[in-house]
């Protein structure tokens, strides 16, 4: 759906990926000025010297001090799609790994590609600190979650590292939106290493600047790993672009001087037009306070469900996502959730927002 | 050893992969300038219009007319690399598959990984149009290949697309070193339809440019091709980078206006570089006639192998790559080669493979 979206000639409205795709602001324009001279920078310096500089200003960026910057164990691949897919294949052949429940779908497909087997972590597991035992081999944790929001706070953390040590267990963690949400920002490194955990955590640029696919996925795992990472990496690359790593490193530094808030603001300004909008029909936003650049939009059961509401609004040229295939293991209980995101200039947001509404309205009046 | 000589932090000549590092021609200089126009060009114009545009211009730029341009049937990677995983994840689990033996080592690796059979096809077999039958489902040829420079003539692509036909087998053509060699730049897809064959077509930008990464692997396929091969593409990526396609398109319009010329004056400057150093100490390029970026030289069965050339050039701060992984089924008979890479600023080839034979001199003395 999101291939279509993207695809789609006759323009419409889309808000299928969590891709960033707001305007430029003044501050992220004069850094896209810039690369014509970064090109000509990544000639002249050493490649180790631009990925880890641009490491160090992105991880900072957003609250991770601990992370392993020059030690070689952090990788940069072209998005952290490709980052899990290198963790999908270098987990053992027919491990079993417990994945939170909803989240992003590509997890559990590129997994279960890879031959793994998996078992849902549900959100409220989590938040009981409930974590399962074996044969579970590893246990992977969107923080932020894609799509709740749900963030899973840092003593949390500490209780799954701690559990994952006890029954020789592998922590992963997907923290692509991380850098959205400040209450995610707590040094997750230094949690995990403290427990003495096994750890792999993955780290994304794409989703906070508008960059048009030139992002880094970061792949950074534990000393104590012993998973072949580096050599799926070697066959799946030789290297992220040193262009794209100066351009994260400035971006970093602009997100730092304010970058962060006006993002915010942003994504806080479109979440509030899609709750004044869908409110108008009785509709509200399934996790309020949810900070990431997506919303759930909550359907009642006596309404029309999510797959109906999309081909409605695909009618209306409008792109949306329907939630069940992020209930990957329980595809109905999805049903109820329609998902926008919120990373698009202010009046296409608005306007779909008013979009869903109106179909709502009367997709539930001929019912 | 690719990776290893990218992050040797203490410098050192690195020509180990064959992407392009070449200084850029004022005339590419000139389309790197324009990077943050076509950044504001991505915002506002759809990414077909983008997308289609840049397939075009490239391919018509090296000879690819009939290739399916506005399809749908081309898909745009972030890599040749992410091109040929994809390919291996959407064949049948078990399938089997014969590889051109030797070549880039690369294809053997991912394809293995996703459970896929091998059998090797020698460059001696496709010189006598000896293709293989039941069992393979598929066989895959590399042209230009690499690291030899072979060229697979276009009655011998016709001729091994009519047996594919016959034998219900898919041809799968990885073309990454096309754009640098004429005699590879024969209609390819026309060729394949006129036979009726199912066939997959890789073209890859990265082995052209020196773009520092920003770059696209495209993956063709035919009509009749039945392989879940935009399933297995979604879950590896949303679309490449609008800006990276501009830039793909601008490239190609150079390469046609005298950049091919520049790019190939250049190469062949570097060859004729390695050939006489080489030459010096008795030694001779495996491939003479090859107009790749890459130079195998062999080695005689009387003086030291590529292995312990391998170890005494790196003693010397110089990164090659012994041809055992390209024999990826006999590595055996890949240790009388060695490979440099011909996309480098000329003082670095000159000076590598001065160095080179300063080492296979001494070895030999000491033998």
């Amino acid at each position: 759906m999101e291939v279509d979206a993207l695809t789609d000639v006759d323009g419409g409205l889309n808000l299928t990926d969590g891709h960033a795709r707001l305007d430029l602001s003044p501050q992220q324009a004069a850094v896209i000025a810039r690369l014509p001279e970064m090109f000509a920078v990544a000639t002249r310096r050493s490649f180790p010297s631009i990925e880890t500089a641009a490491h160090r200003a992105f991880l900072d960026a957003i609250g991770q001090h601990s992370a392993p910057v020059g030690s070689g164990r952090i990788l940069s691949c072209y998005s952290s799609t490709l980052s899990t897919d290198i963790v999908a294949r270098a987990l053992p052949a027919g491990a079993t790994v417990a994945v939170l429940h909803p989240t992003f779908d590509n997890i559990a497909d590129l997994f279960v590609t890879r031959g793994l087997k998996l078992v849902p972590l549900s959100e409220e597991a989590l938040l009981r600190q409930e974590w399962p035992g074996a044969p579970v081999d590893a246990i992977v944790v969107t923080n932020p979650n894609n799509p709740t929001g749900l963030v899973t706070p840092e003593g949390h953390l500490r209780s799954l590292a701690e559990h994952a040590v006890r029954h020789g267990q592998t922590v992963i963690i997907d923290a692509s939106f991380r850098g959205q949400v400040r209450d995610a920002q707590y040094d997750t490194y230094a949690v995990l290493d403290a427990a003495g955990a096994d750890w792999i955590v993955i780290e994304d640029t794409g989703k906070l600047w508008p960059t048009h696919e030139l992002k880094i996925g970061l792949l950074a795992y534990s000393e104590r790993t012993r998973l072949p990472i580096e050599r799926a990496f070697s066959e799946s690359l030789l290297a992220a672009s040193p262009v794209v790593l100066q351009l994260i490193e400035a971006l970093a530094a602009d997100w730092v001087d304010g970058g962060y808030e006006r993002a915010r603001d942003l994504v806080q300004r479109n979440r509030d037009a899609v709750r004044e909008a869908i409110g108008s029909v009785g509709l509200r936003l399934a996790d309020p306070e949810s900070q990431i650049s997506v919303a759930r939009v909550a359907l009642p059961v006596d309404g029309p469900d999510s797959s109906l509401l999309y081909k409605e609004l695909l009618e209306r040229g409008v792109h949306v996502l329907p939630c069940a295939p992020f209930h990957w293991a329980d595809p109905e209980s999805g049903l109820r959730f329609i998902r926008l995101s919120l990373a698009r200039p202010h009046a296409t947001v608005a306007s779909a927002a008013r979009t869903l509404a109106d179909a709502y309205r009367e997709l539930s009046a001929a019912a």
